[in-house]
């Protein structure tokens, strides 16, 4: 790959104006000239309104950013593949584990990247609670992920139907950055959650998870938490404490505050976007995925209030 | 691996009295000396209260053998394969996918044989579909997979629990008969989820699928059907049709019946299990089992009559 890359992005929704839109324009080597939206408009762009008709029109497109809710990832990723695009997904990466691991043979074969974008691994202190971890020995993770859903997701009714992951569309991120920084395999073995008697998917989540050695790992995800915001993860290690808070910007070792720092997870992300496309290189690493699937597959249901947005 | 392996097997219930017993009696190289339950007592066996003190009691053995429901299949297999032991699993595997990934994970670091049984696959018309599909690309699939719970299921509560599979039990012999005989990926796309008012595990499911190359797959598994089972497979190929009934152990190619035989799954996974054990190998295929935790993942719940057994 030599030039800048251009890219296309399908679905102008909070989180593209939010985060990929600044993101793409500070990162050197992409480009984005082109969007699809059914009812958005990009400013200074070609604009759409399907994948189909972008890939008609923009015969010259590297790539494609898929900024939609999950039911509708599948198709769109396999069509942009097929069409010999490199394709970054955004989080979760599919609507279930099976649509992602196709898309990776879609890939293979297809020889472009494929790339699953976990952004909470880009947080300012995940690598660094990463290479503490990696000479100690967990013996006991908490989780605690607790965040106002009429905040964060204002209007997003998709959210909430089958398939919209409920409180794990936040609760992802914290697996995400367990799966990223403790190495060991990690088996999910029991869940609670919570599902308001109108919606399909849960306001509510208590997992009971175990790594492969032994220590046992606890999640609490809830959607109901209004004022101050919870991201926390804590372990407690053969030599010393870590708490990781603000979603892994900010990190505690035995108590003394090591690293605070800004969001910058986005450009993060496209750097390495960027780098993929270079190396054709395929990144998608399914397991926070699994654990939210496996979650559903074993997860006890209880009807719990209605929920008005 | 010389001599006989000597084996133990933890739940004497009715699959293992129905099948794993005869079975093993019929197997050269295995034998088996021990039984882990909590209620039952095999006759002409050294019987145990419980797993740990099998494994403290019978110092030479080589395998243990795992039947009971899927909730604690893994705490089990972990034990059993960190003394040293070979692993039967039989299905499904476990409660969770990632509590299967970190089986695999430790079966490894341990040099012990892990073998995941789906019986299914070895009914007697499963290899010839698999031959002829192998040289035809599958245009649409159809599967019905309807049976009596009352008359295969008396009085097994834990498979109605969370984490009991309930009617994806027999669905998943369905599921990975499919993603045996058909090499592509297959993507599970969307799923209804019929659930008794008084239940946690599904009576009825509709799953739609999709074979990497785009053909449909539809999947229908219900619990209530009296009368005369189902268990079809049906394929339209670019070159003719398959159907596959009687559980896998009748194929119809073009109409024209081609195998009849009786089921005789058990024992070939018997001859198996020793075939792997003396190449020290790991047989665990996850396929069917991520098919299910996605299903539970982006399914639609609708409640449905209570049930009662």
């Amino acid at each position: 790959m030599t030039g800048t890359i251009k890219a296309g992005l399908v679905g102008l929704g909070k989180i593209a104006r939010d985060q990929h839109l600044p993101a793409i324009r500070k990162t050197n080597g992409i480009e984005l000239v082109a969007v699809a939206s059914r009812n958005a408009q990009g400013e200074g762009l070609n604009n759409y309104g399907a994948l189909t008709d972008m890939l008609a029109g923009e015969p010259d497109l590297d790539a494609v950013i898929l900024c939609q809710p999950p039911q509708v990832r599948y198709e769109a990723a396999r069509q942009a593949l097929l069409a010999g695009k490199h394709v970054f997904l955004e989080k979760p990466p599919g609507a279930t584990v099976s649509e992602v691991e196709a898309l990776i043979d879609i890939a293979e074969r297809q020889g472009v990247t494929l790339y699953a974008s976990w952004h909470s691994r880009y947080a300012a202190a995940v690598g660094l609670a990463k290479s503490w971890l990696a000479s100690r020995s967990p013996k006991h993770v908490s989780i605690q992920w607790r965040e106002d859903v009429r905040h964060w997701h204002p209007g997003q009714p998709w959210i909430w139907e089958a398939g919209g992951f409920g409180v794990f569309d936040p609760g992802i991120n914290a697996l995400s950055i367990l799966t990223e920084i403790v190495s060991e395999p990690i088996a999910l073995l029991s869940a609670n959650l919570e599902v308001p008697a109108n919606k399909q998917a849960p306001i509510g989540a208590e997992l009971k998870m175990v790594a492969a050695s032994g220590a046992p790992i606890e999640a609490v995800f809830d959607w109901r938490q209004t004022g101050p915001q919870t991201w926390d993860i804590a372990i407690e290690t053969d030599g010393g404490s870590l708490l990781l808070s603000e979603g892994g910007n900010m990190l505690r070792l035995d108590g003394e505050v090591q690293v605070k720092a800004p969001d910058e997870e986005y450009p993060a992300m496209y750097r390495r976007f960027v780098r993929l496309i270079e190396n054709k290189a395929i990144d998608v690493d399914i397991a926070p995925l699994r654990l939210v699937a496996d979650a559903f597959l074993c997860g006890e249901h209880r009807t719990t209030a209605a929920f008005e947005d």
